[in-house]
């Protein structure tokens, strides 16, 4: 009997409202793999530690992203 | 008597390293706070489950986030 993949998502639901990046405690990204076809980010919050799954596409998701990767890289162009 | 801030960085040594995409199990990004004065980037390993801390500055960081927003994002410019 072959394996059967099973599909293990961490996400069930995707939560469509911004996150304001002071708000944001933690940011977890899951990349694509044989266990969930799709790239998935948790967030969890600061103060509540509630987690909430965000959509990888949406333009919160990159701006929040842009700012982690910006933070503290002062260079010349 | 006030209560003194304890500085609590997950991260004690920073790895270099570059992390291939594929070796890549989990991604966490922390963002400074008042338990830590830095942004943390802290990659778990696939296969092994080693977890890692990444410069946030580096250019290997940088790429993974770039991948990893642009996945699945197809749309015109």
């Amino acid at each position: 009997i072959p394996l059967s993949r099973t599909v293990r998502c961490s996400c069930i639901k995707i939560d469509d409202r911004p996150v304001k990046p002071r708000a944001l405690g933690k940011l977890e990204i899951i990349p694509a793999s044989q266990s969930c076809p799709r790239v998935e980010i948790i967030v969890t919050m600061k103060k509540t530690e509630e987690k909430r799954c965000l959509n990888p596409e949406s333009e919160a998701i990159k701006s929040l992203l842009k700012m982690v990767s910006k933070k503290r890289s002062k260079r010349a162009p």
